[in-house]
């Protein structure tokens, strides 16, 4: 079964309302007069590293993809728990481990550790408090609305590949709390860009009913050359986000186009309608 | 790095107060008025599951091993999040999960799904809300309190090698939880044996700074001829628990035995003292 048929099946099981029918990044749990925000994001070896990656980057980017999630909700991170397969590094893996719950302050809640045979998986499940009401979902974006992101696109590929200057933008990204903190109480829509921008932005506009019209011209890429690969590579952990036009943001985000009735297309780049998701970014399974 | 040794390293971590220094089987979590009760078990298979196992079992178990550590604190299920691995028999995997939650009346929150290479593992984080106040830990058994289990053990051993009454113990056991929501306001300690009697009895003592003294005539087994066996093997996901003295119960449990001061060892089983946890029962890693 392929990822898209399996959460398909999932959506039949029997949901908890604030599971928003599995169709958000996180689940919004109301608890008394609070409301949590709960994600919870797998690494495996040969999927989402390769089995020579720095096992303490690893770490660092498991707990930075969850609390990606909880920054593109806005939401302050209470803590996190940890399940992982003993393997090689264990050490190095809590080192770069530690180094991400120093960096973010964010404190461990519990876990589970197992001996797993062949290649490693790691999983975590983030807590985090709403920090504005509603918590926003891939869901809002209007007509009339401006499309942001907070920052430059392809970064995470470049790292990848090799160029030094990016490599850290790869192995250590930076999930955008105090970006989502800032931005929750202005957006209609966020979320965070973990699959590349085209595919992210595509999903919001499908998810809103909306067309998005991007502008290739005010997209920032790390790499102009390499266009069209920045915008579709995704790792970036960027927010991309919403809000109506002409307000005054509170971070320095930049706005990559507009927010249109819904057309034959979900997302156009420029004049090109893109209706499909595939080959659209990162797809898994 | 053995289990122990992570854990230990786990524990030097920035840990969140509600993860009770990682030596307890859930984090109790103080939201407003309300206290959630979290836990995270992972399966993987060739560690916790044979390959040739049913799917739907494996995932019944998943869920069940987590609801069990739910019901050890009198935690009433909010609802379940899965990470999965994408592999064989998928669409029987989500039948066991779609049992499972309609049997608990327990909802999915949300997850994850990825593909993995090799050998699959499942994660689930469950979240409950504590019924009664003090949620209690593995600490509190007192000299003169007694001993107790909610049922016979080495069913699921007795499963597992093929015996056909007992195979449903195995792949498909009950979390206890009516048992744990009557029990919580009775019990000083309570915990599920998940690894066996005698190694979940030595670690209640052992954090509880008392002697336990077992009384193998009063232990309920499934097969008498397998006493040693039936104590040792574990994953019947019987609550193990001491409360004072005299107390009428609310629920049939058994009485194996009474707390006492520490002496040279944790447990005695008759007149013989364990002092150590090795070869008392499961160890991972």
């Amino acid at each position: 079964m392929n990822e898209l048929e399996y959460l398909k099946q999932l959506r039949s099981l029997p949901l908890h309302e604030g599971a928003r029918g599995l169709e958000d990044d996180c689940a919004v749990l109301a608890i008394g007069e609070q409301t949590l925000v709960i994600t919870h994001d797998m690494m495996a070896e040969g999927t989402h590293y390769l089995p020579d990656a720095r096992m303490a980057d690893v770490a660092w980017k498991l707990v930075s993809m969850n609390l990606s999630d909880l920054a593109s909700k806005g939401a302050r991170p209470v803590g996190v728990i940890l399940g992982s397969s003993l393997g090689r590094e264990d050490a190095e893996f809590l080192e770069g481990l530690r180094d991400a719950l120093l960096a973010y302050d964010v404190p461990l809640l519990g876990g589970d550790t197992i001996a797993a045979l062949g290649a490693s998986t790691f999983a975590m499940t983030a807590i985090g408090e709403a920090t504005h009401h509603p918590v926003p979902s891939r869901k809002g974006a209007r007509p009339g609305d401006g499309v942001f992101v907070t920052g430059t696109l392809g970064a995470a590929m470049l790292g990848f590949e090799g160029k030094t200057q990016y490599v850290d933008a790869f192995n250590r990204p930076r999930a955008r709390l105090e970006e989502g903190y800032a931005l929750v109480p202005h957006v209609t829509a966020m979320m965070d860009i973990s699959d590349g921008l085209m595919l992210d932005a595509w999903r919001m506009a499908n998810a809103s009913s909306v067309t998005f019209r991007l502008n290739p011209e005010l997209i920032p890429v790390a790499d102009s050359a390499r266009f069209d690969d920045c915008i579709r590579w995704g790792d970036d952990y960027e927010l991309l986000f919403t809000c109506p036009h002409g307000l005054d943001l509170p971070v320095g985000a930049i706005r990559i186009g507009a927010v249109e009735e819904r057309r034959d297309a979900p997302i156009f780049l420029g004049g090109t309608p893109h209706a499909y998701a595939a080959n659209l970014g990162y797809r898994h399974g």
